[in-house]
């Protein structure tokens, strides 16, 4: 058995430091003083590079540290206190943030979702239930849709399913939230056809992952619409989401937008994704479902992932029947394809 | 008139980057791949160190982003619903955190303060009159209490009077919280008589600033008495305030406490102070009060502070009369004697 | 059709008064000063009567105004921040109380219900699956188990299942709360065999409703174990259910525990509902389910349901199929038997 | 020493019932039928009584159960996440509701305050140093004012304060929102010009206090500008603050505005207090201050305070210096004149 230094490590997608770019650009500026809280010229420079990745001149782009945190600063900032937010029953919000929404006072409305996706005709069935409810009056009312692109599941929002998402949600004056924590893996996925500009026109707040994507940390929230919601800076101070050295998260980002390199940056997690599932797939291995980005999900022996794992780390996602279990490999930016092999290798020597 | 880049930088101690032995680790263990959420090996190590520095074999150490986060996540831990936390009426938590405490549903309590310091006395006083009220049961109970060492004004607690506050703070069952975002200048100040064991020995929860004293951000909280809060992992979750990549924060605590680096990272600080503080009582300046650790308060002419920030930068706290005010000089790990030497010739020019 | 003056109402249980001798004690004690907030005698006799009906001479009893005001001050006070409360997908916290509960803070984590009722296996299943999961501490924690008796759909749990879910909930340190908003009709109702000292010994928390059960208002909370809940009176303070003129709710208690009234007070209701039940059975209508106490849930059509609205009030609970709607006839410890007789009548007159 | 009932009290005005025709309204209308949550016929003919007594065809109106209660739904409808709410440091939100307004997730912002108010300059001079503060983005912001009428000390806004209390708020988009409580006292006393009118002029929103001026309990709500404050019978449920019963409070304030009852209510509690006031005066006793309505706060030796408890209820207050302490007698809608010829009686035997 492997310690866990040796093993290859698909757990997740952040088991890794950052882009070389990155760590380039933190020890040249190193020693040069800057304002704090965001108000620096790198904080600047980038957000001037996200809103022209997202031809949205206008917008509104703000740097948090986490995904969790900006999920509740977020939500807590667009619900009133009678709303709470409509989301896939298999949204991260609703699973495994601890109760942070709820936190702040707010109810998650859970919709039947299709591995991590939910459509415009959910949410419209939705609202006639509850406005059709005699004692709607007595019930959160729903104030928001928040989505993820690609989702929990590592599934997709074609254009126009999310232009049907806009729609439904705007005719009900809804706000539409998505969750980029994996945005990178959409971007270079084939089957992706959302890009960044279509973001910005179809949602009122979403956000560019940065942790899972190839940075130390951070996340930058791009609100389309400037002052769509009043005193952000303030409540990302209040959520304990401002960061003091705002210039970590602008210098990060700007290297991030620089040349276009977040469009490619999970181009090689896509295309070791890609092989392993060939791979799989020719070996006859049973799939969950399928997940075009760069998370697989297989279903395998108890057995299997027992010994697998003693020179593999990967993640165990939830028990499929008494003797088989979900099992998931996430690929990351800094993935290398001898990783795959390496896992191939392994997976071959417990099949002989 | 000097552009912001030109001038030279007082207004805190966030200014630059982190110290160069953080960024060169960061460096060699880039592409190491390591489990996520303070999991890792750099955070056990760091944990290990800290344990030993605070003379505290089996405290809990959890390393969080920023000091409004960590404030926030362990009142909101520490405190029952029907509790509010004692705080002297400067504190950071009460004047500069947007709020954050009672959006966690809680009462803060301002005690009457001493230049950022309150003593045993007043809490025992407080304690008299609160129970003492007819009422009392109609009000928020007292829940904990919370200090910072320095404080806000850059005030010290000796350890005589930190031994004081926390005897009454444990005949009464008031837990004691110490915010230690510039701890590091406290420790290096030849007036302190506190060392880390000592805040591991008097108070229930502390944490040692990072973002402040050398690291590109994160602050390392103690717990002394291990589970002495229940799940406070989830706690963090819940709050944002737990970082995916945690071995960037254990990265950066295992370097600020490799061969006492921490002890003495502010000490360049406290010398740079130490000098300007000289030249200005040579010069007649007035000092708004005494200030041992790494910041100024003069009382000046509004005219001559607005003269003067043509080519320096330091903050603008209050005004002090109709045409004074009162500023302050920061100085920091990375503060040269230079930049004292500049700043001296830029005030003389403004005396001639 | 007439007037909502001269309809019979079946919509609920809180369409009239209070039961006469409460509005007789009312008048007796009216110019009597007493002090406030639930100190003065008629609050002290009506507990000590209260302990008395509960076998459990050491009971805390407080008295509150509503369901939802007691439901949301008890959870809160119960909870750890990082903690949620486990109910049926049907529970009236999980549906009909606005995100009451989620306003202070906590998660509701909806189990699988039938009818109303949870079971034991049910709620052992469920922290299986959590306390397996690799990630639980990264979700809102299981921290006490709500139920209500009868449900809101009128149907019982009885004393063998009672005591299950007590025995799961105390070997996994849950509190198990009972919300008791129609407790009157579950005590009058022949298939009960769960009493009020069942209730004070399984139980940790649970309230005899008086609201829909003959009083004007109020609700009597029983802590088994006297200072199970600390400061539940400041909890009471701040949630804004403690009353000023509190003796109006120890008045209304009083007259509920003398001789037993409140034993017997729903046993017209249940015998007005069985009349009603037997009629319907009789003349071959379609029930929802069966529900033992004072509500019966019909499947009718939607014209028919139109058409009895004329002359009869009456809840439209939710739609069954395109042309079918479940409605709910509610009798109260003040519906006649003159009244069933006008609503068989009404009915009769629709089927001719 | 006499036992509590047979000593008079004057501890506070809700030591008594109801006002008689409420008594009987309540006897009269106890077996009629109607629907819940306030929307009877009761709750219909006492708005628009109330809309006309305030001269304000337009407005809402909504009743709620007690103080606190309405404090606490009023605010959290009334700010947004990052805004506190502007109070005299005196007043009942800020000292005696155990936190239940931070525990809506609001700072209350404390003013200055003489004898329980304050001034339009002190608001303004509040928001100059806010927003002059070069970090007001970091601080909670002024998002609405507090006062009470009369206040928690039974001092009175002239309609000339009010009406500058009001431009300074509407000036600076804040909402003025006025507590109630004891409104029958204002409105009955010789001293006071400001009527309901001008309540609903000059206010965003304010409530006609019941529990202490004649009813069992209850408040009215007035919103004077019809859907200020959107979904708040949604809020009213969130916190508790909806009697199922809504009836019982229509047919309160029914009764209370009928031929002007509530202006004339306080009539007999302001002439008691005069005459005590003026025994008191003739007798050389120290007024802690002078307060115009039916509340009197004396400076007494403890000794005589101690002694005259043996016979009479009262208010202790605060100490006042080593061996004085400040005592209160509160007169009701219900003290006799003759209450105020024996608590003479009792004075003048402990002056002998």
């Amino acid at each position: 058995m492997k310690s866990d230094l040796e093993k290859i490590n698909f757990t997740s997608d952040y088991m890794e430091g950052a882009h070389p770019n990155i760590i380039k650009k933190l020890i040249e500026t190193n020693n040069i003083q800057t304002d704090g809280y965001g108000t620096d010229m790198y904080c600047t420079s980038a957000r001037e590079k996200i809103r022209k990745a997202c031809n949205c001149p206008n917008a509104e782009v703000h740097f948090l540290v986490g995904g969790t945190q900006t999920n509740l600063t977020v939500i807590s900032s667009l619900l009133r206190p009678y709303e709470g937010v409509l989301c896939p029953a298999s949204g991260h919000i609703a699973k495994f943030e601890a109760g942070a929404t709820e936190a702040t006072g707010h109810k998650i409305i859970e919709l039947p979702s299709n591995y991590g996706k939910i459509d415009a005709e959910t949410i419209e069935r939705y609202l006639i239930n509850f406005y059709g409810n005699s004692n709607f009056e007595h019930m959160a009312a729903p104030g928001m849709v928040y989505i993820s692109q690609p989702t929990e599941y590592g599934t997709l929002y074609s254009l126009e399913e999310l232009k049907e998402l806009s729609r439904v949600c705007h005719e009900n004056d809804l706000p539409l939230y998505v969750d980029g924590a994996r945005l990178a893996y959409a971007l270079a996925c084939d089957e992706n056809d959302v890009t960044l500009a279509d973001l910005a026109q179809l949602t009122d707040v979403f956000y560019i992952g940065g942790t899972k994507c190839g940075a130390l940390f951070g996340e930058a929230l791009v609100i389309p619409k400037p002052n769509y919601i009043p005193r952000f800076f303030t409540m990302m101070k209040q959520r304990g989401a401002l960061l003091a050295k705002g210039r970590i998260l602008g210098i990060q980002f700007d290297v991030l937008f620089e040349n276009d390199l977040y469009l490619h940056i999970g181009e090689s997690a896509i295309a070791c994704a890609n092989k392993l599932k060939k791979w799989l797939k020719d070996n006859h291995f049973d799939f969950y479902f399928n997940s075009p980005t760069n998370q697989i999900f297989l279903v395998v022996e108890d057995s299997f992932a027992k010994a697998l794992n003693e020179n593999v780390n990967f993640s165990f996602c939830e028990r499929f029947n008494e003797d088989h279990i979900v099992i998931r490999f996430a690929t990351s930016w800094d993935t290398k394809e001898a990783y795959i092999n390496e896992l191939i290798e392994e997976i071959e020597d417990l099949l002989k």
